[in-house]
């Protein structure tokens, strides 16, 4: 996406997340901040005084302050807009309209340009005022329902899914906007509304597949499979691992593996269908052999069984160990300040992409004002 | 992406997913199957012997037969890949090579064919034979491991994350390469490499920048927040609500609104430090306020008094609702056999989309084949 402009007034998380992910693109992201910055700057916890939360969303883009109560400010974002392929914002409806970038405006200022806009319940609507956090949006969209430990109340999902799956959404909405305008010629294509109460139904496509065509109401089933089984969770000596058996053949090389070759036969296990029926007796038995020895010895005795296989792993456990280099899981950038620090690489973008630091708030008004054509009295008037 | 010609050789869930995608934004989906099927077709539950899971994913698609092992098969797919703009497959890596369709080989027949693959850990690399279940991405890559209860085990998110969110960044990767080749003319793009694993890393760049920068491992917090209170599940006389303040003058206006105005000046609940300090002691109070009254008398209320609120809906409460027809959640599609089915819309499709039940097992393998010139004794021959 080299040479695509996207002026970015997104803040937190599900627009930050999506323009990351443009900038990883070789997007030239210019984050436009009022003069408190993106509230995300404030989120503990902090190192050298910079939010990491902020800072893993916001690498590889330029941060210009324009404070859009003034003139001076307005000025200066129609002159950007001008130079942008994209525009994309995250506020609540009706917020942009107030700071003077509604949508007629914008178009009239830039009949090429493609506008995103992400918010709970979309631009439109009943809903559309509401708060919109993401717990708000996971609860309001059933995701929450189906998340949880079995026969348990219905759980958040431990990442932010309400933001990240809406800042892919606008991610594609965004390219395939962009592909029709410039690949196609097509025009008045522009305009992208990304609800995240929609992505979310969206992700839970299979739920409601089977509550609207067979009245099934899925509810929260912890770590188990509805139809199959060891497909689960287990203890071992030390650290839990997941076992899955994902075919029927699978179930004489397992039972083999864990020298329990008395089950291979029995007639309370020879079928998924038996097992579900049978889980606790299968699993006593399970959890008893499994326990004397640790997580490791199992994994790699069942993956040389060919049985689907793992320890349970947490962010530790990965950055620590040699996989995350071999599979470069992430990229390093040096702050303003000197430090090094590290997040998760977009998985997309080209591998030798070189990320960048988070902006400090306003770091490149100077120089955004400077290409725009400000001269130097102008610039340190508006505080770049 | 009226035009796009995507040529489908994955399964399951992923790909499908991807393919489902690039389909309601008029893409030419042609699922390519072998004479057994896609193994999602035979994924309870069912209803008029049609797999619900196969039928959401496979929507406006068309379903060709081939058989790879025959002459005629691999001839007909060479000819199908000579018109086509994306080939996207999900098999184990090493599978494609094996049935005559290797990286290279389609590189040749088709030098500006853009080629995206998703497997569980990328084409390369020590784990790449490892089988790639859903719950074993999630384990894997630490997903697991920061959901599930307050104190509690890692919980499998309650949806196919792993899958889901590898289709989303695969959609994004196709969209932009075919950005790159058909607006920009450039060549040599044309290969995508998607993993299940480095995509669950990406959705958890938080987690990752907390422990990488600072040492902190996250774990599962139930729906709680880690710095904010309340921010979380209560229970009313009904249904459990999600609360949410977001903001520290949020409080007076909450404890306002439950009638509790003594709350207002309690030392011990004045700031979100001091409310995650006497988090016990609050929530005693407010469980016994919440549970005097319904779910929906709360929502309004706080709703009311501009406090973050949702009632939890499920799939059904979801469905049931006339919400879901004011936000079009649904969309409706015939299948072959004259029943109506409904799924969820792409939310960032255009709204008039029109969209076509899944395919029967070949329900176009004639079609396909006539349209590559194949006489109708050859289509007879090859199935069709």
């Amino acid at each position: 996406m080299k040479g695509i402009r996207v002026i970015d007034m997104t803040s937190v998380l599900s627009g930050p997340f999506c323009t990351w992910l443009l900038s990883t693109m070789g997007a030239d992201v210019i984050k436009v901040e009022n003069p408190a910055g993106d509230m995300a700057r404030t989120s503990p916890p902090f190192e050298d005084d910079i939010s990491l939360y902020f800072a893993s969303l916001n690498r590889n883009k330029r941060s210009i302050v324009l404070d859009l109560k003034t003139d001076d400010g307005k000025i200066a974002l129609q002159k950007l807009i001008k130079t942008a392929d994209v525009f994309i914002e995250n506020m609540r409806p009706g917020v942009r309209e107030r700071l003077g970038c509604g949508e007629a405006e914008l178009a009239q200022l830039n009949p090429k340009l493609i506008q995103a806009s992400i918010s709970g319940f979309g631009q439109s609507g009943s809903l559309s005022d509401r708060p919109a956090y993401d717990i708000i949006v996971q609860a309001m969209s059933g995701m929450m329902s189906i998340n949880g430990p079995l026969g348990g109340p219905a759980t958040r999902v431990g990442f932010s899914v309400g933001d990240i799956a809406a800042g892919l959404f606008a991610a594609v909405g965004i390219l395939e906007r962009l592909y029709r305008r410039d690949a196609r010629g097509e025009h008045g294509a522009g305009v992208l509304d990304v609800s995240m109460l929609a992505c979310q139904w969206a992700c839970l496509e299979n739920a409601f597949a089977r509550y609207l065509n067979a009245g099934i109401v899925p509810e929260p089933i912890g770590s188990g499979h509805p139809s199959m089984t060891p497909f689960e969770v287990y203890p071992t000596a030390d650290r839990d691992i997941v076992i899955a058996l994902g075919s029927e053949r699978d179930w004489p090389r397992f039972c083999a593996a864990l020298e329990l070759h008395q089950l291979i036969e029995d007639d309370r296990f020879k079928t998924d269908a038996a097992r579900i029926d049978n889980r606790q007796s299968m699993n006593a038995i399970l959890d008893r052999v499994l326990q004397t020895r640790g997580s490791e010895y199992w994994r790699d005795t069942l993956l040389a069984a060919s049985i689907p296989c793992t320890v349970i792993e947490n962010v530790k456990s990965i950055a620590d160990s040699p996989l995350s280099q071999e599979y470069r899981a992430f990229s390093g950038v040096k702050t303003a300040s000197g430090r090094d620090m590290r997040f998760v690489r977009n998985p997309i973008a080209e591998p030798g992409f070189k990320e960048t630091a988070a902006p400090t708030l306003g770091q490149h008004t100077a120089e955004i004002l400077s290409e725009l054509g400000y001269s130097a009295d102008d610039i340190a008037r508006m505080g770049g």
